[in-house]
């Protein structure tokens, strides 16, 4: 380690003031490193970094929405990293597509490390200039990654990625984020195993609007086919998600490259039937009602805490709820008269 | 069917009104048809129906928090009807516990009925004088469901019951919500398959404060054991969820009534444990604030949405965020504004 003269130092590690517009300019052209910077400010706790990153999101909102948004779900040892840089590969390659691969994965805050890693996991495609990898945010609660996750999807639009894939572990709460932020949802499905026994929840299952029969390679190639036709008899006992739309089940081999051009196909079939039904942009208009109500929900509790008056009167309230003098339901009636009254108003 | 004077069948189908200081005085005497009633009333949508359900919460409030909560959980097939039936039976017989049984299946809504079923599962306990069995509410999202299982939870208590039983199914979503209400959390596994294969996942499996290895009896006995050392290495590598707690995992045969003492006795030996450090009393008052928390969330949305310019706001804002005109989190901030500058004090 070499020390340098204090001053110098100093000088050296001082950051530059970032500016909103100044990012976006460079973002939107595509510069990978402004991208970066961008989310790291959108994950960033510092009061003042949430709000340049809330001045760039307002920015990118406009330059956003023209993406595929693919969602990947599937047990660990599916093989979704080797799918992922098989697709990314293979999206990149032959259809000249921008590829941004971002994850959710609510594990990660409790070991406190993502356990889907980091860029190291997709070697050859975290090399591609065509693509684009993010690991999860660690930090907060499940609501909070999706918001940052959305957050982070947005930028990258505006960066001009064509393809938005989020990545998540099968757990079942993280899936039905994910579903409520993408167009397309796509499982992957091991061969060989009873789907029972693969930890696929049937709700998961249900979401499902594209499935992938992995691992179809070597020994397990015959025992994917009859996996996928067991799967697809299955299906039959789910009602139909969309009319019209009878979930896909493809084999294939990310490994070998085999198999991925049928599931794009069927991705792009997918995302053809939406628009035929005018669905396309209706789910759309309904995610972003969600996502807006679902911060309202989490952001009222936080202004109310934050006003001196009613954080007092809710501390009284979870004294005497905790103390079983009044219950939660009516304590909160007694919040919504205080703010009837006018005490926010002050 | 028989025909009756019109009028008569008026008179005979006429419902008394129920007033809740009577109905809340048969139901703290113990009687169980006062008891079904009452939650009857949590359950019912109906406005008139809801404000005696909240005077009788209110009432119940006082004679409730006396029980041990257990919440119990394992995929479909571990045999949690047949464990609960014997677990309950056992109770009732040689410890003179009256014993509830509630559920929380959030699957119940999205097929039409509860996949717990109704009493038949439990066909001994159900016509046991001492238990009570009531079937998941079906109306609402997981949230709503919750909510009214706490309540009927207060009321069962109320009503004089020493051990409530919240079951749930294996699905992720479910069990967060039933660990934050209860006391001690035990997880049902299978002898044999491993536990990536249960369907278990890593989440559910730190939730755990006892475990018992189901259907070991037979050919599966010796299988139940092997899965228990299994279990409890795999164990090792978790953090200590309670310093000085170590998650016992029991082999047991609901069927054949065998070591389901000894699961009562690991329950018993955990809520000492938790009296001795102080934690219990402190994880019911965290239990409920969170309760407090999730309500005001839901219910200051629903009553925003009930005042006319507020609501107003809201309807325009969301057009704005459909076009990307606006994002989210810029429009929550003007909610938020427009209730500071006092809109909700008119």
């Amino acid at each position: 380690m070499t020390f340098l003269n204090p001053n110098i130092q100093k000088e050296v590690f001082k950051k530059k003031p970032i500016k909103a517009p100044i990012l976006f300019e460079q973002l939107s052209k595509g510069d990978i490193t402004a991208l970066s910077q961008a989310i790291t400010l959108v994950e960033s706790k510092l009061a003042t970094d949430q709000q340049i990153a809330q001045e760039l999101i307002a920015l990118a909102l406009s330059k956003s929405g023209k993406a595929l948004r693919i969602g990947i779900s599937g047990v660990p040892g599916v093989g979704k990293s080797t799918f992922i840089e098989a697709f990314g590969k293979f999206l990149t390659q032959h259809h000249n597509k921008k590829v941004a691969v971002l994850a959710i994965d609510p594990s990660s805050q409790k070991t406190g490390g993502s356990i889907l890693g980091d860029k190291t996991r997709m070697e050859q495609l975290s090399q591609n200039p065509h693509a684009f990898i993010r690991p999860s945010p660690s930090a907060g609660n499940l609501g909070g990654v999706a918001e940052k996750t959305r957050q982070s999807m947005v930028l990258c639009e505006a960066a001009g990625f064509d393809i938005i894939i989020i990545e998540t572990v099968g757990v079942g709460q993280s899936e039905t984020v994910v579903k409520s932020m993408v167009d397309a949802f796509l499982l992957l499905l091991l061969p060989g195993a009873g789907d029972e026994l693969q930890g696929i929840k049937r709700g998961i299952m249900e979401m499902a609007d594209v499935i992938a029969i992995n691992k179809a390679d070597g020994d397990f190639e015959k025992k994917a086919k009859i996996a996928a036709s067991e799967v697809r008899r299955a299906l039959h006992l789910f009602p139909e998600l969309y009319s019209g739309w009878t979930v896909p089940v493809v084999p294939c081999s990310a490994l070998h490259q085999k198999g991925v051009d049928e599931v794009w196909q069927k991705l792009q079939a997918f995302e053809t039937h939406l628009h035929s039904q005018g669905l396309f942009e209706h789910n759309r208009r309904l995610q972003m009602q969600e996502w807006f109500q679902q911060l309202l929900r989490t952001e009222l509790l936080e202004f109310l805490l934050k006003e001196p008056e009613l954080s007092k009167k809710m501390a009284a309230l979870e004294t005497d709820i905790s103390n079983n003098l009044i219950d939660p339901s009516a304590a909160v009636q007694q919040i919504i008269k205080a703010i009837k009254a006018g005490t926010a108003s002050n």
